[in-house]
């Protein structure tokens, strides 16, 4: 007997009969002799429903009334999976965030889990109950409603899993594993068997957007094994953990993210004391929660320098405010943008003792006439940043040159 | 600077516009020095919306997986409303009836409140704080959801009221008072500045609908002053109180109530022995939570009586099924049934002191040629069981020769 977590996503229970079909996995493991926790996230557009209508009161809610308001959506989703279990036959409960003992912080509508307190659902899993528990959605120490933020659910079920020290936590969506590239738009892509935690790390961060990235950090902390799977194909998925020592790929995936956008900063005098303080701009863009990637310090003309980087598209207006702010201090003579970019990533544990990835990559890049316009590399990783025009064919390229040819 | 406590029903919630209205009445009662608790149920259909999601998965779900579905909808209408509140500028928080500190039976579906600690509510006031609570939902001892069956919201407007001591405990609905008939369908009907309790529990009770029956009780109980008014006109409502002393009118309403049904047991043999089984039906029918209403016994044809009495229609069939099961132990030949009925009744505590009142009411209803089935009288209540089809013309004619003649 074993403790199984199973997480399914909106997709997965968006309607009566998908929450049929996710009612018929859950007992079919749980006839297998194992305990099973599930956790919901909200059904199908709920939350982007629920959000439109608080839109219509107030463009800018509290985030404490924004997350009373969106926890009502896994509530819906929870208890109507443990009616379907309930048809079935099986004895389940539902659990509420704070019924299932999540203490988060208090940053509403981002809140991070501070503890699981698993007393309920051991009590209810000793009562050889299914559990359903609420994804997305904890309670802080005043007694209030906090979610984690998109994707939430993701971060739930690993934390229970890592707190009852489960033996397998199952991410059920709406792909069936991981794949070298995007599935929809490289025909070619393959299902990894399985892939390590930084990989997946990297991947999600890149906009492959399979895992939700806190709860990947979490499983690796808690060595905490996963499977990505599909609730519709019931196939195998992928397996993410310590070491993918099934295949020694090179490459593990090539993922494309097009949520980025470039600013510059042009013109700044080449002198050590400016060059520093526009420097010290960073640190004041992650003070504000503005996460920068790739940074490019290029020579200009007439002794300035131009200092680029990258940062999500949602936040390149905070990002010009704030550097618009400081332009003049620095003697910069302009500030530019583009969110007309994509940036395409490989990622692969293999690149570390193998010098020549990025060269191959530039070459199948080069092939087809691709304008690379910053690379940045880490040691299992390699971006760079394109027209968003030339993503698709960027990504077919690479794809190409390391998984079809191979 | 007052303590009050404003309760809003679903329709008075049922969309943004309306949303917005309750939060400007809200805020002028606050505006004006007063402390404001606010009780508020689900938005329109809500509640009818999730019970139809749910019968689509299971037509029989537990109640305890119900309850923490339903309960979803109040946490939805209480965030809107605080964000409505929010725009306009005013301190709010919104809390759930488990933060409001509401503390229940465990009986799912229709959870009785066992008490509430307010201290969660104080504390928000103490901070000037406009405190949203949602209605009709509670807490039980095991840390699960309930709710508190239907129209639970006043009950629960009321218990706040009750336990600090509240001023006042509005209940706005989508009429604007209490009437001597239903207005829509008697033009005549006049509304009522105040009324008892006692006659306000007789109304509830005879279909009147106007307030649920256990929120005044529990005001009655507590000698919480409530008012009946409309969150549309915002004209002054009607006062329920211990005494209505403003107009002492004979009969302070009519009232009609269809949700009722007639069954009669046939032809129990007229010996001592049977017809006591016979009556041992009522605390069996008690025990089911069947209430038994008009109780009739006849003398039949060859020493054999007819036991008749009336039901909620929705507990017909179970009651049928219990009567079905008991018969032939009595010696009855038969079990008939007639949902084709309706009770029409006067309330009036002036009655008790006023003997012809009887007298008048039949008159009314023999001169338009009305058939009464059965009656049924208490201190301050009359009822009569008509055809269906009689009904509208009953509460005419009764209505004419109380409200409009005098």
């Amino acid at each position: 007997m074993a403790l199984i977590v199973q997480k399914f996503g909106g997709s997965s229970v968006k309607d009566a009969e998908r929450i049929n079909n996710v009612a018929d996995i859950v007992t079919s493991t749980y006839k297998e002799g194992n305990d099973v926790v599930v956790v919901v996230s909200a059904q199908g557009d709920t939350t982007d429903d629920l959000i439109a209508k608080a839109a219509e009161i107030n463009d800018k809610p509290s985030k404490r009334e924004m997350d009373m308001l969106l926890s009502s959506g896994e509530q819906i989703s929870a208890s109507l999976l443990a009616m379907a279990i309930e048809r079935m036959g099986y004895p389940v409960v539902s659990l509420l965030g704070w019924q299932a003992g999540f203490d988060t912080s208090s940053d509403y509508g981002n809140a991070r889990i501070k503890r699981v307190n698993v007393q309920r659902i051991e009590q209810e899993l000793d009562k050889r109950r299914i559990v359903v528990v609420t994804g997305f959605q904890g309670v802080n120490r005043y007694g209030d409603m906090t979610t984690l933020g998109r994707g939430g659910s993701d971060t739930s079920a690993v934390a229970i899993a890592a707190t009852m020290h489960a033996d397998l936590c199952q991410i059920f969506t709406d792909v069936d594993g991981v794949y070298t590239a995007d599935p929809r738009k490289i025909p070619g892509a393959i299902k990894l068997s399985s892939i390590s935690y930084d990989e997946m790390l990297e991947l999600a961060t890149l906009g492959a957007q399979v895992l939700h990235n806190r709860s990947v950090e979490m499983a690796k902390k808690y060595n905490i094994e996963l499977e990505v799977l599909s609730s519709l194909t019931r196939r195998k998925g992928t397996i993410v953990k310590e070491e993918s020592n099934v295949e020694k790929m090179l490459i593990s995936g090539v993922a494309k993210d097009d949520n980025i956008a470039r600013i510059s900063i042009i013109g700044v005098p080449d002198k050590p004391g400016l060059a520093f303080k526009a420097f010290k701009i960073f640190s004041k863009l992650a003070s504000k929660g503005i996460n920068v990637d790739i940074i490019l310090q290029s020579i200009g003309r007439n002794g300035t320098k131009d200092i680029s980087f990258t940062v999500d598209k949602n936040k390149m207006d905070d990002a010009i405010a704030l550097l618009q702010q400081n332009a003049e201090k620095w003697g910069a003579s302009n500030i530019v943008s583009d969110d007309n970019v994509t940036k395409v990533s490989i990622v692969g544990a293999g690149m570390e003792t193998h010098p020549g990835v990025a060269a191959e990559m530039f070459e199948a890049l080069f092939s087809r006439s691709v304008n690379i316009q910053m690379i940045s590399t880490s040691e299992i990783k390699i971006s760079v940043l394109l027209n968003k025009a030339d993503g698709d064919r960027a990504v077919e390229a690479i794809h190409e040159k390391f998984f079809e040819n191979h």
